[in-house]
């Protein structure tokens, strides 16, 4: 793969890129917010809509394109700001209006015969799309090319700069506060909504505070995708929360929440999803038995432990896929020992503590016949019907930021694995999403017990007592240092700092300095 | 024009309807939050993305076509529902998949030759862009018609019934309340905000205060539009607030304060707008002399006036031109009193007192020579100057709901009265906004003041003093009764009471009970 500066002129001298336009709802005259096209902010970060943007590839220079406004606009949308004010604003070489685009792209070409654009034109392989090249009065007398740019400018967007990471960064602290807040459940006083009052809330009304604390103090107008705020059962609908499933539930005593929230700021991302029990209780100090509250803290457990095994491991030149079943594989461990999966260290019933079950844990992991037992598991992929989504996802300007396979990769077929958003090795200056999972899903686990290959795995009784539950994800987003990596969210995910959290201890939110990368932008 | 019970069968037996789609940002798999197309919401309700509907003129039959889901689907986006859920949901006759739209409605025919089906195809008069008629696999074998049912529908919904009234009111209780909750400017003490922290936040936390507000109390994941936040100029920025003019600005002592935000509850939209000084204070108790202060409050009350006149006069048979003529004539002779504009009442300054100004409001206004200069104002379009856009518009589902301008109807070309998004006479059912405003627009004011006809009428020396000032605009949303009006809009309007409610007092929100009405759904 070429890089920027592996072309050179008078053959390659131009890209035009397209920036995105305001969108009508239906034929209403209803504008949604604007959101600027990400390869656009990745190169120009201009705000309104409506522009075009050329670099010389050459000498560096870089042009914008501004529309020109009606007069009346200054009436309507405001002051109709001249051509320095974007020069000074987006740093540019300069300025022109958008219906001069062939005439400056022209005479910036100082080689022969028709002048050659490169565009942008290519597949996102998580949404199947492809990138719409600019378009043009008068780009019929140009060349143009529609193959070279679009892998390079991605996995320009692959490794980020320090100032890429510095704004990940703010948009995760004011995210994790905002988790945290949400954690506390204590809405304002002069709204009248008594503190520590969660059982009865309904599900949006978490997505409304999230939305709040982000906005108001941390300025981030856009939130990188659809709040998921899923208790109870509905913590087993990886993307709940969107038109069809709204946040709408009303919580109950005993429920699991799940939120799964990140705000965007400057176009950059977050994407953060914590576990809790709604009550703030993962133990029922009156019933210490086998209960619904000892299962919560296992499956937490199970997930916190993969989520950490994964940061532990990962370091430029690690395989992602690899991950992926090291998460599966802790998780797999923690269902074999919990009684939920059969196997050497089974047992006919949980012990009624789950320090006693902790210990157990420890002790029958050294064993063999378990590692066997899990190995056959992780072929069987076993895994995959309990944690369906890939381990991650590359961050950045979009929430699944594109460069997770490179041109002519193949996406892995098994079941899981094909989920995965990237299966590449890790490089220093990628940002990525650590989020494994565990969810009893009806749709996946019915066909697995039923299946004559897998039934043997599952311990039908146990697992039935927990229909319904609904899942756990934990959910980092961590940056690839040179020698290992960084997590950029600041939740509490300990058992005992999320307990401590919820019944109202402060949390302590520090401003980490991020290393300096020597990736390209 | 016709009426749904004059279509008989066999000619016109079905009318069908395409449902919104989720929309993906750009080439990438981000998908924005799904609202539905507005005409499907009217008549099926329904909020998933991807459905048809049809209804049988004759029986009234109405059917519903669900898109077919894949099996996983329930992993991760949830439950895969089965007819009988939208059946009862949407309290449909029948519910088929959208593969079936052909067979189905074959059957449900009962005439001769092809079926003949009415598809919604028209102009909106806001937009100018035409909504999109259903298309479907097998439409081939059907006759259509794109003409006779978007009229009819329209004027279906210019008419709102009482259970759209009792949704229209409640998002203009929980709107009303959230203004109100921002005049207080009082967050969250957890967050850490001071009370009273005014000057010195940024005009998009009020933004932010407002949206938590509704979401958080009322349940109103969306918003009717983006909200305007609009502090010292940017408040004659008739649709600030958008990408390009993003709410970002620090607002400082004495700044005008304007806040054009609305909810949306099941759809259906409120449209509110509060003017205030963000400090508090109309007057400034130091210094009664002609300043800033004492414009504020004769801005204020001028706008104020002209709503108050214009809620006076509504009722049925009424025209909306001759409403924002009143509105335009009570906001001239307030700037004529004010000596903004010249004539026989001006006077070389201002009084030091409001309470003497406003008594000469009162005895001049009464002179015929007074008449007579703001009937040649009228004549001149100087209100056009001062209040660019029209008094209001329908409000429902959208809005700027559709059926403003009847087929055929001409919008009107004097300046000021181009902007009117209706010119019709009112009918009882309607709801509409009512919005004067007042603003000092620089793209208006010098053409008008350097225009030969026009200059004799503006005091450029008093006029100069407040360029930049910003503007004033006072909007609530009012229901047509079949003798009168009801404002359905709660916010403190008297200057005492927004003064009382920005030192702490409480507002008083009462639930109004809405008059029954005789329109069609």
């Amino acid at each position: 793969m070429g890089s920027p500066s592996s072309l050179s002129p008078p053959e390659v001298p131009m890209q035009l890129h397209v920036g995105g336009e305001e969108q009508n709802r239906h034929c209403t005259d209803h504008i949604e917010l604007f959101r600027q096209e990400s390869y656009f902010a990745y190169l120009f970060g201009v705000q309104e809509p409506g522009f075009y943007g050329a670099i010389d590839v050459a000498s560096g220079d870089s042009i914008l394109f501004a529309p020109r406004l009606p007069a009346d606009y200054a009436v309507w949308l405001g002051e109709i700001k001249p051509s320095a004010y974007f020069k000074e604003s987006y740093m540019v070489s300069s300025v022109y209006y958008t219906d001069e685009i062939a005439k400056v792209l022209n005479q910036q070409y100082r080689g022969p015969g028709k002048p050659l654009l490169y565009l942008l034109h290519g597949l996102n392989t998580d949404s199947n799309n492809f990138s719409k090249p600019a378009d043009f009065e008068g780009i019929d007398n140009f060349e143009t090319d529609l193959n070279a740019l679009h892998p390079i400018l991605t996995e320009c967007r692959v490794l980020k700069s320090a100032f890429e990471l510095a704004v990940i960064q703010f948009a995760n602290d004011i995210s994790s506060e905002a988790h945290v807040e949400v954690y506390n459940l204590e809405p304002c006083p002069s709204c009248r909504v008594m503190r520590k009052t969660k059982v009865g809330m309904k599900e949006y009304q978490l997505e409304s505070m999230f939305l709040h604390h982000t906005y108001m103090y941390g300025g981030c107008r856009h939130c990188s995708y659809t709040c998921i705020c899923a208790t109870g059962s509905n913590s087993s609908v990886l993307h709940y929360g969107h038109a069809a499933a709204p946040n709408d539930r009303i919580f109950e005593d005993g429920d699991m929440a799940l939120l799964d929230m990140g705000a965007e700021y400057h176009f950059y991302g977050s994407d953060i999803t914590c576990s809790f029990p709604v009550n703030g209780k993962f133990t029922d100090d009156q019933s210490l038995i086998y209960n619904v509250s000892t299962v919560t803290y296992l499956w937490i457990y199970a997930v916190l432990l993969a989520h950490d095994a994964v940061i532990s491991n990962m370091r430029p030149g690690v395989s992602w896929v690899d991950m992926h079943i090291l998460a599966e594989r802790t998780i797999l461990e923690s269902l074999k020992k919990g009684n939920l999966l059969l196997g050497y260290a089974c047992c006919s019933t949980f012990p009624s503590h789950f320090l006693i079950l902790l210990d157990l844990i420890m002790i029958s992991s050294r064993l063999p016949d378990f590692k066997r037992d899990v190995d056959a598991m992780v072929q069987e992929r076993i895994g995959a019907v309990f944690i369906p989504h890939g381990l991650g996802h590359l961050l950045g300007i979009d929430t699944h930021d594109p460069g997770g396979y490179l041109k002519g990769a193949e996406r892995p077929k098994e079941p899981g694995l094909k989920s995965l958003r990237t299966s590449r090795e890790l490089l220093e200056g990628m940002v990525i999403t650590v989020e494994p999972g565990c969810y009893f899903i009806d749709a996946l686990l019915i066909p697995a017990m039923e299946n004559v290959q897998t039934s043997k795995f599952f311990n039908r009784h146990e697992i039935s007592r927990f229909r319904g539950f609904g899942g756990v994800r934990i959910e980092s987003d961590v940056y690839v240092s040179c020698d290992g990596c960084v997590n950029m969210t600041k939740c509490p995910r300990a058992i005992k700092d999320i307990e401590a959290v919820m019944a109202g201890a402060p949390w302590p939110i520090k401003t980490t300095t991020i290393p300096s990368s020597s990736s390209s932008t």
